[in-house]
């Protein structure tokens, strides 16, 4: 399928078909979702992921009762990773194994130390959970790639996630991404016209 | 081009060789970027098109010197549109225009209105902010779909390329996307294992 394709048949799907993704395909996403592009290549975000009947109906009341959570195959709930000390120290062990000369590795981290350092921890915070939607557009788009269905949401209860997925509190919910197939069909998309948005 | 295909060989290009990419390619470019998910559908982006040299010039001391905004065809400046206000009153228009009832266009006003009530002014422009990472994310790999380069930047003075683009207050530079043919190669990606992130 052809990238216009994907953006044209791409939706939010309301409610899944209950079906199970096949592990390999998610394996796909998983990688288009891997490769996705972040400010520096610091990539600050972790996703976990929920395939249990059990934790997607405990998730439903913290989600607004959207049926999407419980009727999807597997919800993906981005999280973005706010402790930067750690994501850097992560950061430059991967640099290293990559073969990145030093110089440009501390070159790299002192850039990133020196425009986090002018930030409050807020648009610290935002900075980073910025990049996380660069993830989920991959993981939207790769989904209906793959001949899956998907749904951005923002709508949920981030603290309750946190308290029933038990993440670690570095970790913040950001999106949460259901993937499956669809129960619903598309509705036209709405969209304004190019020459409103491009200026 | 599938979108694995995308994702892997989509790369941040350094430099571009100046070569121009024909209008119609573009046009299928913004279409791509047009049809992005937001919240809601929102769509809170305007997207400033640079084609002109003097002013590819006079941007380049605001973006730190670097290659990428002389020599691209086209630099894409994605705006956050923070007038919330606004985007509500075109929002309504569109939803009308569309034949959505009147009573889910309401409900839909209010839950943006609620939930942008409870939210700092900082706040707000973070979440809306944080849309146009999506249709950023369209950019690059529709760009690499159509044959293209681009290379997502956050490494630029905003206030400076309000001046020079004599944009409006509400609209706030958020991405700066080059587009153009590259005059490099790409390096190797460099990325966590799927290990490291899906948890």
């Amino acid at each position: 399928m052809d990238f216009m394709e994907i953006v044209k048949s791409r939706y939010a799907t309301k409610k899944f078909n209950g079906k199970i993704v096949p592990e390999s395909k998610m394996q796909e996403l998983y990688e288009m979702i891997r490769l996705s592009a972040s400010s520096y290549g610091i990539q600050p975000w972790k996703i976990k992921v929920v395939t249990d009947a059990a934790t997607k109906k405990a998730l439903t009341p913290a989600s607004y009762n959207q049926a999407q959570i419980e009727s999807c195959s597997h919800l993906l709930v981005f999280c973005t990773d706010t402790n930067l000390k750690g994501l850097l120290v992560e950061f430059r062990e991967m640099l290293v194994k990559g073969n990145v000369p030093s110089e440009v590795i501390e070159t790299m981290i002192k850039m990133i130390e020196g425009g986090s350092n002018s930030m409050t921890e807020e648009q610290q915070n935002a900075w980073l959970s910025k990049q996380v939607y660069l993830a989920a557009a991959n993981a939207i788009n790769g989904a209906k790639a793959l001949g899956l269905d998907s749904c951005p949401m923002e709508g949920f209860n981030a603290s309750e996630y946190s308290k029933i997925l038990k993440l670690p509190k570095h970790l913040q919910p950001t999106l949460v991404i259901p993937v499956g197939y669809a129960a619903d069909t598309a509705r036209p998309k709405l969209r304004y016209a190019k020459d409103k948005i491009f200026i």
